[in-house]
């Protein structure tokens, strides 16, 4: 009976492919499943920028109308920089990529997630450091071209609270009379965004606080040196307690806005087709498969 | 080479697998490629609804600031139900999903394109029919559970002319006085929306021009028959002639408006990993292989 298996089909492979299932398996996110990452947006809990125009819906029709039983309409005006959205290019860098000209291609790619929620936990001003990019690469290794890198400092679970979210409650400036800021969140270190541009073929960097730039920041820096790049930014980023480290892909696309400088941002993740690095080596592995399984039915009819 | 060929395996296989990727790269999109299906929001080009409130984008920076080199920031106004947008179908129907509420799994499918464009440039009024999709499904198979169907009408090519797009120029109402509709642009009969329902399980159902209901409709009956059954509308589709007829996932993320009866929506289309039209129907028959092979083998050794 032995003999209907293929001498060079050894065990170890189908060990090894338990694993690697196994491995997929073991995620939050589940295959098929879709992760959103977006908050809502509405009239109570988004908090806007300090200073910044807010969110307002205004309802037009909800109710019946002469022609149809039920029709809801609304319009809305927002500005484009608070809750879940894109910093375009040109936000902070003359001439780079305004929202509509980011090349669509950018806006897909595999998401990776950068853990700082514990230094952030006890530190609301802690920094993304270079060295939570070199710990990370270690462990898991290079960061994906065309990847969409997520900061996660565990602030989301802040995010209905706008004094624990921005350390500071206030509306209409974040900056006192002196010019310093009044705000206490954690964000990203210019030596990190350096190493990240010096290093990586990054498209997209996302947190899961209110700007890539910590709270404290007047100069917003860490914008500068990620944009100049034509590489954008994603801010008050949700559920990234959910993304796992690697293995998913992730989509984050803008409101197609002429010449918007960023804006309210739809952002996914599903697990990568075919679990994550070597999705073309699974693939074969099945195809050879195919042919194996085919031989050994043919082999047994015959 | 001929050797390491399982002797069972016959040359007709490989034959077969070249042809199904042959017609995978016969495809105007290419593998890696995103197909942006959107067209941008802008005060010049886009085309409100007449009767509703128009697009409006306010610049509030744009150049230098005390603090940074380069700032831009803008706000905008704007009415849910115009420009690339999503039609929740909280829209036209009592109780059912919301924007926000839209399961995040049914904004992602298998994209299906039903080619109508020959009889609407025929037809200002063409409705898409029953024998449409059922030809469509004669020739390509079933409609597959989640899919994303897009009409193909070709009204894509008139998007900047207003009066060729709508069939009317005016921008204040679309009724006359006898409350007869002014406007002509093809649309989805009554027939082939319920042919849907009854027959597909679809998450969406998207069109190139600017309403799921053709031009004369006044009482919106496509839209009442399809988002009664939770399935959204995706109107104003941009680049659908680019789309394939099968083998493109696509992906249409709405702006998260809480309590939003549909608006801006960026849809994009990418080839299907495991190439074209039957990716899950392949998957799964390399499932059931895998099985099979295992089972045979495990019967072999015990």
């Amino acid at each position: 009976m032995a003999t209907y298996l293929p001498k060079h089909v050894k065990w170890p492979h189908f060990t090894l492919l338990g694993l690697v299932l196994a491995a997929g398996l073991a995620t939050a996110l589940k295959k098929g499943e879709v992760l959103d990452m977006t908050y809502k947006y509405d009239n109570v809990t988004t908090q806007r920028w300090a200073g910044s125009p807010a969110f307002d819906l205004t309802i037009l029709q909800r109710g019946p109308t002469p022609s149809i039983p039920w029709l809801e309409m609304n319009k809305f005006s927002t500005a484009e920089h608070f809750g879940t959205h894109m910093d375009a290019p040109a936000h902070a860098a003359k001439g780079m990529w305004r929202v509509d000209q980011i090349p669509p291609r950018n806006l897909v790619g595999p998401a990776v997630r950068v853990d700082v929620s514990a230094k952030a936990a006890a530190n609301a001003d802690y920094q993304l450091s270079p060295a939570d990019l070199t710990d990370w690469v270690s462990a898991n290794g290079p960061i994906p071209d065309g990847a969409l890198l997520f900061v996660y400092t565990g602030y989301g679970a802040h995010w209905t609270n706008r004094f624990a979210y921005y350390g500071y409650a206030g509306e209409d400036d974040y900056l006192d009379a002196d010019g310093n800021s009044l705000l206490h969140f954690p964000g990203i270190s210019e030596a990190a965004a350096t190493w990240l541009v010096d290093n990586t073929q990054v498209s997209g960097v996302g947190i899961d606080s209110a700007s890539l730039d910590y709270g404290p920041s007047v100069g917003f820096e860490v914008h500068q040196i990620l944009l100049q790049e034509n590489i954008f930014g994603l801010e008050n980023v949700a559920n990234v307690d959910l993304l796992p480290t690697t293995g998913a892909t992730a989509y984050a696309l803008p409101m197609k806005i002429g010449d918007g400088s960023g804006g309210p941002v739809r952002i996914i993740a599903m697990l990568t087709e075919n679990a994550d690095g070597g999705s073309n080596q699974l693939r074969v592995d099945y195809a050879a498969l195919l042919v194996v399984g085919i031989s050994i039915i043919m082999k047994a009819i015959l």
